[in-house]
């Protein structure tokens, strides 16, 4: 299998990149500019927020308030994270129209991240997944810790795919498989793809993987050659890594793209206007740039 | 063709790196530690001086020191760079038993960067490469600017394939292929090779990737898919881009010998000192760690 002609980025940044950033809250005003510049610079899908309680996550808080600034963009699907039925319901609320669950493929990360196992996680998804299809919303599976976790160390693809294929049965029209802790390398990201494909067409299959190692964009390119065509990332690397100060979470969008704009791969996004939002927002929140291409591209900026 | 079984790491840090530090001088004492403490990680070849004029390159003035500081392993080649016939005779006198020349595939990038086209650059090290023969020392080509020059941009592989062919021709045991900016991407990497594959057999070729962009670790998974097990990497990711302030240059060491031991290659070094090795040089001399893997494992050093 070659390379796929385009690509559908994910924009994580609004949501999984500000919800981990360890500053202060940020205002609402930043985040819809944010997701706004994002929308006009052709990224087509924005995780823009998350509806969870503001006890748990103080950063996602104004979620509502969030989804009620944006501009919305025809084409452009401003999604949220939903991880119980209130939240659903708050993002109904809201106007959005996609959301997203997620469970682990880890049993420990699982205990220790949400506090309950793998199959209580799943379970409760499915009156959300439910309620979701009668508003006609699209629901979105997110599975944490398929290159490894930080408790457990290696995990077995096979639980990995288990997972995937039951939030597949359970509604979800993309899995997302993540590797949150980035500790993945190309050929393991490939023997996992290929072992989850067994259950779950690879066309439904997106990569959500981590640069904490610096390797995301090795082991994109990998999995690219298998047939993954939706990835997720994050503008300037927004989303620290909880579990080692000072290193980085998710891989930056705008070297994802520079790296597919130089394969040849479309993506519709504007490399130019990604990294001057990039800068900006690291600006705004007072952090480092986590984009390389960012650094090299927006010296001038 | 698969990946393959081991690879070469070349560690350009103590030279390639320090010389394109912008700090102050730093200290004999601080060099020779470094190197030892390399060979003491496994490293088995370290581009340890160069023997330029101290007026163009103040940072390297005291290669002669340098290297009659080190402890010298056995097994371990310990190699310096020689543009021209007096700095060899430097290493010489020395006692370098490697060196290294390099020629540049953009003839702007030559004109430029040593004041000269690419012919007189190769010229030059006529009498060098054969002087060294005479006395039993082995050279390495560097090509520079193979993937994107700064002033010309896109490069023809034919014209890095020339250069390269010149330089093996000339004597060169090995070509080092630097993509001097870090602006390439794996499919042009892959086409670069290729080219350059037609006329100096790809055993005796070697990856020089800088990181600039965060493309190193993806270009260098591909082009080992393509039969290059020579890899030349620089510890903490030490030397910055010298064209973007805040960016990148050299990929480090320590996230390349990360991917590797993921990917089940052999190199012989052990990642945990080199992960100490980066941490402590960067607290030397000031400047933040380049390697996400020397931040993600070093956080508690």
């Amino acid at each position: 299998m070659g390379l796929p002609e385009k690509v559908r980025i994910v924009e994580v940044g609004p949501r999984d990149g500000l919800q981990n950033e360890s500053g202060p809250v940020i205002s609402t005003d930043i985040k819809v500019e944010l997701i706004n510049r994002l929308a006009d610079a052709g990224m087509q899908y924005i995780e823009s927020a998350s509806f969870v309680s503001p006890k748990w996550v103080p950063q996602m808080g104004d979620a509502s308030a969030v989804m009620a600034g944006i501009s919305r963009r025809e084409g452009v699907v401003y999604a949220a994270l939903t991880p119980n039925l209130k939240g659903l319901e708050g993002a109904i609320a809201a106007g959005v129209e996609e959301v997203a669950v997620f469970g682990a493929a880890s049993e420990s990360f699982s205990q220790k991240n949400i506090n309950c196992s793998i199959a209580e996680s799943l379970a409760r998804f499915i009156p959300v997944i439910e309620l979701a299809k009668q508003h006609d919303i699209r629901v979105r599976g997110y599975v944490s810790t398929v290159l490894g976790c930080p408790y457990e160390g290696d995990i077995d693809p096979a639980q990995v795919a288990s997972v995937s294929r039951e939030l597949l049965d359970m509604g979800c029209y993309e899995i997302s498989l993540g590797d949150t802790i980035g500790v993945g390398t190309p050929t393991k990201a490939r023997k996992m793809l290929a072992r989850v494909a067994n259950e779950v067409p690879v066309t439904k299959l997106a990569a959500h993987f981590h640069d904490t190692y610096g390797q995301a964009l090795a082991n994109l390119y990998a999995v690219m050659q298998d047939g993954i065509s939706v990835i997720d990332t994050s503008v300037a690397g927004l989303g620290g890594c909880p579990y080692a100060k000072g290193a980085s979470g998710n891989v930056a969008t705008e070297d994802v793209v520079y790296m597919l704009n130089g394969l040849g791969i479309k993506t519709g996004v504007d490399l130019d206007k990604l990294v001057e939002i990039g800068n900006w927002i690291t600006r705004q929140i007072g952090r480092n740039n986590g984009s390389k291409v960012g650094l090299a591209l927006g010296c001038d900026q």
